[in-house]
């Protein structure tokens, strides 16, 4: 058989997986924003033999073979090589997990999610340990099925970001803990807390018709995509051209409804950047999370949260809002959304102190993969790491070790990458402050179309075709530096508290 | 193998092809209600994969081998043995299908569909005729792939209620044309045209919330199901315990919500009365579109458009719509919702000229499955028979036959369900109310559960438990007969019309 034809067998399978794993995600967008309660038993059931079903399908040996006559054609181009290059790395990786270990995950993860809920519900880490145990030794256990070099961690770490590793991020944190930490207790020594106009009623379909306008104004294409309501914001595509973000709108505070909302915008416009031709294929998919995270915070932190961006927008908000917002200067505006303040729960932290809630979960998801530190202990270490970094008291396993579902979920090494991608963005954004002229005046006239061009270029249409570490070389012409996050906060919040 | 593990198999695959299949219903549910524009041509690709699946799945010789082993097993209680029966059914009519033949179907099903449309938007047949040709040409092949006695047309007929027949459906609609052609003549005839108070601005939301109401009233479960809105309302389900209906809601017409609400509702009770233990299985299925009709109709007219209905509900409806309703009356109400009128619109027809439209359709279907009348000539053919008929002068082909989206989507052998379930649900509700004491009592004091009941323990929970003919003699004592109509529609409209 031709090269021609081999190549197009393989696109034909890969996007009948394709078909089914963009189901799932329907199945999963329905159970978050419109399953009814009893529901869900059988939804859960109908998603398990959908994804039972795609798995079998990639590994199987028809596709196996064709990988490897493919891999060894010398007629591919580059695109077409690459796509079959990381194919084949997915299937190796995939042809490593039995039907029976993929049958107990699955058992084990309902069951620890379930263990959660009751924990949470009883604000009891105890009753979570038996299970979240389990879970550790399951996760150890994959790590050993996958394989690593050097740090167990580092195989979990591989699915959720590909060539990351304990070695560097083991860097970065120091970098976050040597530098980051001493500036946020400069800044809180100011004791300087903005008034918070931003907690009193906000009506909610006003709040709605808002935050679609700024998903407008980002480039978000409603024609391919939606903004519905759900517990826990989150973005999910069905293809290039149906890539849907949830928000949700709390009536007295204005924070949740808009930040989730840029920030979603962000993630959904690197899926809707996407090429069509490439569905089904790598370079039809994100390159790694940390590098979706760098779109949602690079939207969110450096264009959202900057003072330009409310330049144009805060007079429309005034007016929508007239008598919340009637005294409010726009640089008391400003300071109050950059508000830096050690908290407890990770979702409501500000852009500084976010990492160090970041820092913690990666510190003891490592020590929990090299069995240095003992999931018995979980709620003692995390609490005493709170302090340290972050100075606070945790009042109670809810708003502390419990308040995360990833674990529940087996996500282990997936917390990283929310660092990774703020850290991302900060150096992004600075390559496209200088390549785009005028990007600060676009952004203060609310022109935020040749932002989104920059990134759709350089970034989103390519897909899997570059690594994170060769995109981010090729992009900003270094790899990742966490200098330019501390760079960017030194300069933006010793403005905002006087330092 | 024992005959318990052989079931427990065929159990286990029905289970899995049912999954699929409800996925398919979720898509479909999705693309109706939320799917964003550009979704579509993903959408229709991830829905052929699944249905792809679920055909192999279902046609696949170790099944086949499951039900011959299981077919010939004395062990099976009345149940099982019936589960079997009827897969055994399904399983060997889908068979029949040639992997290439449903390829074909789907892309001629597509092509006219799409035909349709254009056809729809220059409101013009021609443009229609040579895809509608193919379309009745593989329709025709189609009928003599599954096999039929007598008529091509039973072939059909059978895939939507199955036992139904030409002789039969011959016999039913004389009786159509012979009394109830000339009883609507008479009613006609004393040209009573009530008042139409319908028609005037009924606010969206207040309409909404009556419709979810009525839903509540009539016992559907709102924890196992949800409504939405879309252009054409329909019921979907993807278990018993998510049971989904639609509806539209046209500010200017009262009518459009309420009937769809109730209409819809009385679909969506028979799924939620179908037993969780039968998931997957033919016993957790609907006997038959008649069958499932009959439960619509029954609530729509026989309850819905009754006078006891309104007797609790009108004064609601009053206090809701007190500007717009002061000044009715209630048997004008009644009177206005049962207005009869000769039109054009199927969808819109009262519930005795209802039938003229599907004796029309049945007559044309019937003919072209014969071949005793050809596509060419349908327009023409279509217009005399609703002079005829109903005695009025189709004015443009939307307005005449293009009206309905059956045809485009292969669906022959459809329509005649529309009347059989009318006629079944007369019977069936003359039955209840002998069975049920002070069953008119109840719905005039809105207390619909003991109906609900009497569907779910005489019919719901038994799926295809029994044939159509099976469970109508069983339920009534008698085969289903036409007469329970016309006495019905003789006393209600003798009554209202004063004839």
């Amino acid at each position: 058989m031709h090269t021609t034809e081999l190549y197009s067998q393989y696109v034909t399978s890969m996007r009948k997986i394709a078909d089914i794993k963009y189901s799932i995600a329907l199945l999963g967008w329905d159970q978050e924003c419109y399953q009814p309660k009893k529901g869900a038993a059988f939804r859960s059931q109908q998603i398990a033999t959908l994804s039972g079903m795609a798995h079998d399908l990639f590994v199987n040996d028809r596709l196996g073979e064709l990988l490897n006559r493919l891999n060894e054609s010398s007629e591919l181009n580059e695109i077409q090589k690459r796509n079959v290059q990381e194919t084949f790395k997915d299937f190796n990786r995939e042809k490593k997990y039995s039907t029976e270990f993929v049958e107990q995950i699955a058992q084990v993860t309902s069951q620890t999610y379930q263990a959660w809920l009751k924990a949470r519900e009883a604000n009891d880490f105890k009753l979570y340990r038996p299970m979240l145990s389990t879970m550790v030794n399951i996760k150890r256990e994959e790590a050993e099925i996958l394989g690593y070099e050097n740090h167990p961690y580092n195989a979990l770490l591989d699915i959720y970001e590909p060539g990351a590793n304990t070695d560097e991020l083991d860097v970065l944190f120091k970098d976050v803990r040597t530098n980051l930490v001493s500036f946020v207790k400069d800044i809180t020594a100011t004791n300087r807390v903005p008034a918070d106009f931003l907690k009193q009623n906000f009506p909610y379909q006003q709040q709605w018709d808002f935050g679609i306008d700024l998903l407008k104004q980002m480039g978000y294409d409603f024609e391919a995509g939606r903004q519905d309501v759900s517990p826990h914001p989150f973005t999910t595509n069905f293809s290039m051209e149906d890539v849907r973000v949830t928000t949700r709108v709390n009536e007295n505070d204005f924070n949740s409804m808009t930040w989730s909302c840029i920030h979603e915008g962000g993630h959904a416009l690197y899926e809707q950047g996407l090429l069509i031709e490439n569905y089904g294929l790598p370079l039809g998919e994100a390159v790694s999370l940390g590098i979706h995270e760098s779109q949602s915070r690079l939207w969110e932190n450096l264009v959202g949260r900057g003072f330009g961006y409310w330049k144009g927008n805060f007079p429309k908000l005034k007016k929508i809002f007239a008598n919340q917002l009637n005294q409010v200067r726009d640089f008391d505006f400003y300071k109050n959304i950059n508000k830096v303040q050690p908290s407890f729960i990770r979702v409501e932290a500000d852009e500084l102190t976010y990492h160090f809630h970041i820092m913690v979960r990666y510190e003891i998801e490592k020590q929990l993969m090299d069995k240095s530190i003992a999931v018995n202990d979980l709620a003692e270490i995390w609490n005493a790491r709170y302090k340290e970094y972050l100075n606070v008291n945790v009042p109670d396993d809810n708003h502390g070790v419990l308040q995360d579902i990833h674990w529940s979920h087996g996500s282990f090494g997936y917390f990283p990458t929310y660092s990774l991608g703020s850290f991302y963005a900060v150096q992004f954004f600075n390559q496209a402050a200088k390549e785009i002229s005028g990007l600060n005046e676009q952004i203060e006239k609310g022109d935020l179309l040749p932002l989104r061009e920059w990134l759709r270029v350089k970034i989103h249409v390519h897909g899997r075709r570059y690594s994170a570490r060769e995109l981010c070389q090729r992009i900003t012409g270094e790899p990742l530096n966490f200098n330019h996050f501390m760079n960017y906060a030194r300069k933006k919040y010793q403005a905002i508290y006087e330092l």
